[in-house]
């Protein structure tokens, strides 16, 4: 390949506009949205991203890890916030490991301007793909200004263009595509948080969570002082976004389940009429090419964000890719290989990413698992060879996703047995905790 | 409803259309093939269709079933044809039960002459669906002859256009909407047995199946005295349809797996190479429903045709969408209800028919299958009321599919324990194994 067409200048499309041209590849990138550098920035339904090891990895590589970090705002653990306004602090790794919080918009606009600064990359704005032809490798772009539409050849082609993925449903149609779009029964409102003079209202320095066990809210701050939240609750039913209809429904919701938050949140019940209630849905495809077009990220497994490994895995894709062409020169094996060595982590986070909603809605707020996670750290704390624990596997680690979950299976059962014993709440720091973890590793190496 | 517009004149398109218009609607159906009343038929990919009776059902209900009889072929059981050339019988159900060969060609051309004849029903052929607007309720269409595109209002909408339906396409977008197509490691080739003389090779009232454990041959009767014969094969490695590419492998394989039956096939190495090989994919969707808009049959559930009831489960949706038209008034309602009630039974039967390719192709072949076969039947035959084999339950009753599967599992937990004792092979016809089965049904009442 020598000229290659991006369908989508979001995270995934930049970085991979970078690391295309390091290569010496000439870069189209076609966005559907206008050039985020000029105009208004979309607002009201972006959750922060959490930036973690693997992001950093990629952006690293490519040298522009840099540039990001002075928009990213380290987050060293998360604080619980209980209904009766007491919290819990649980740090997430060791001392000095965060996860760090950006603004997508920020961190997008960022990504454009460096990608744009690599030779040989082009964006053009405004350009909504409506119809790729597999046969004679062309796309058709409708020009969201103009609503002309415009045939463009392309040699090569990666469909980076998110969850919804206009190359996806065009590929859709080709042979023995397996492919599932699966919705959760829950969705998402963000709020807003302001800063105080220039200050945060909340420890800065930490993802704040409300678990109420069938729903929650969260907070990830920004860098002007104030804190992105986001509701997450069911669609119908019992504490739902459908159950509260009515001004006064929606501050007597907060009121009840949120009170310390709500009392944050001046523009309440205007934040929460004027954003949408928005869906989540898990994305997943295979095989993820055909002919010269291959998916890149959400595009190709599209997750739940409850993990913070969207933008994460797409960037780790990213790289993984760029490794491969290293030993791939033929287009098909590439895109095969890339395929076949990612598919089981993009799997395997999607699990991850699902059952970390659980954890954080409900799992978090217990005494009983505060505890399991703090025997989990003191394993790992004494075994740092042998055992990890399920978060930093995936969040600090470059353990492939499928190894990740897979260990935290195994390593779940030896918690469920340290769990069981009686006395466990005044024994957890004992040797004899350590003694059971020693001989399960001894046993599972 | 009033004006009703049916995407898809095929089997369960035509059918609805017969329902609708006895209830008093203005019914237009729009078909993207061209009409099949006027012209050739299209060959080479139709496994030919086991008509059982739950469609048989739906045709009597709206008065059609005796205009089908004439071109049924009744198959009372399978006749196996194992690599020796020998071969079992399996009378499907009890003396007198059959399942029906019927073309789909003939039977659709019947369908729509029928549906046709009826009051306020309008066909219009060559008329691809390319676009759904909700908002509107309007439907594109290209005449697929004058490559020109039309804009049809449209008040009510079914889209019974099969397992690659347009309006499901279209509707994937809308919020919430879930969707997975799946495709099999497997596909299938249409071959051809000739008449002699205008009489039957084989077995005229029988399904024929030539098992190869990983891979299978199928043969269904035709009315003039010929069979259409369907292998079904892995795609890619061991006995696979990419193992096979010269006209010598092409020979070499069916005389070595298929001897008796390549005898009979004397255009073998000319339909191998002319039929297509086509893929098998299982369409799982949830709502069925947005706004006016409802898919039915194939479109909102496809699934693999080895237990023979794709079109009996659309017949029987169409049926079962009559019967709630008597109890909801409104629109939303009926779609609602219809959803709620038919998406466990087509969950159902898309598990019971991927199910059955194992049976099929590998477990009919094997005497101990066949001893459970038979204890299955006596156990049948000894108490009717509360006893049905798996196979009985979903072709030869109206018990929902959701039911029969249930049920399957249920009792094959009692066959199990049966096929465990040491003596069966000799003791299968004594009272022991009908008092095990007696204190099972009891215990399971």
């Amino acid at each position: 390949m020598k000229n290659v067409t991006i369908v989508g200048g979001g995270l995934v499309g930049s970085i991979l506009s970078c690391y295309l041209s390091k290569r010496g590849h000439q870069v189209t990138v076609f966005e559907r949205r206008a050039d985020p550098r000029v105009g208004e920035a979309e607002r009201g339904r972006s959750i922060n991203l959490a930036l973690s090891d693997r992001g950093w990895r990629s952006l690293e590589k490519i040298g522009l890890a840099e540039k990001v970090r002075p928009i990213a705002i380290p987050m060293n653990g998360r604080m619980i916030h209980h209904l009766d306004n007491s919290t819990t602090y649980q740090q997430y790794g060791n001392d000095g490991q965060a996860i760090y919080s950006v603004s997508r918009g920020d961190l997008n606009k960022l990504m454009i301007e460096a990608a744009d600064a690599f030779p040989h990359v082009d964006f053009k704005f405004n350009q909504r793909c409506v119809d790729v032809n597999f046969d004679k490798t062309t796309l058709t772009f409708r020009d969201t200004k103009t609503n002309t539409e415009t045939v463009q050849e392309a040699e090569t082609v990666f469909g980076a263009d998110g969850a919804f993925s206009e190359v996806r449903y065009a590929m859709q149609r080709t042979p023995n595509f397996n492919f599932s779009q699966t919705y959760e029964a829950y969705g998402y409102k963000e709020l807003h948080i302001p800063d105080k003079d220039g200050l945060w209202q909340l420890e800065k320095n930490a993802l704040h969570i409300w678990p109420r066990t069938s729903f929650m809210m969260i907070a990830l701050p920004n860098m002007d002082g104030s804190f992105t939240c986001t509701l997450f609750a069911p669609l119908e039913g019992e504490n739902s976004f459908a159950s509260i209809k009515t001004d006064e429904e929606i501050r007597a919701y907060f009121r009840q389940h949120f009170a310390s938050a709500s009392e944050l949140i001046p523009t309440l019940v205007e934040d929460f009429r004027k954003n949408p209630t928005s869906t989540l849905v898990t994305i997943r495809s295979y095989p993820w090419n055909y002919k010269n077009v291959c998916l890149i990220g959400d595009a190709a497994h599209g997750i739940v964000p409850f993990f913070g490994q969207g933008m994460n895995c797409g960037f780790e894709d990213v790289q993984v890719l760029d490794e491969l062409m290293d030993v791939h020169a033929d287009l098909t094996d590439l895109f095969s290989a890339f395929g076949k060595s990612r598919k089981p982590n993009s799997d395997a986070i999607a699990t991850l990413a699902l059952n970390n909603y659980i954890e954080m809605r409900d799992l978090a707020a217990r005494p009983e698992f505060q505890l399991r996670l703090k025997i989990e750290k003191r394993i790992a704390a004494a075994f740092p060879q042998q055992f990890q624990t399920s978060y930093s596997m995936v969040t600090f680690s470059d353990k492939p996703y499928a190894v990740a979950l897979e260990k935290s299976k195994q390593q779940s059962q030896l918690l469920d047995e340290i769990m069981r014993l009686n006395t466990i709440a005044d024994t957890w720091e004992s040797d004899e905790v350590l003694n059971i973890a020693k001989k399960w590793i001894d046993a599972n190496a």
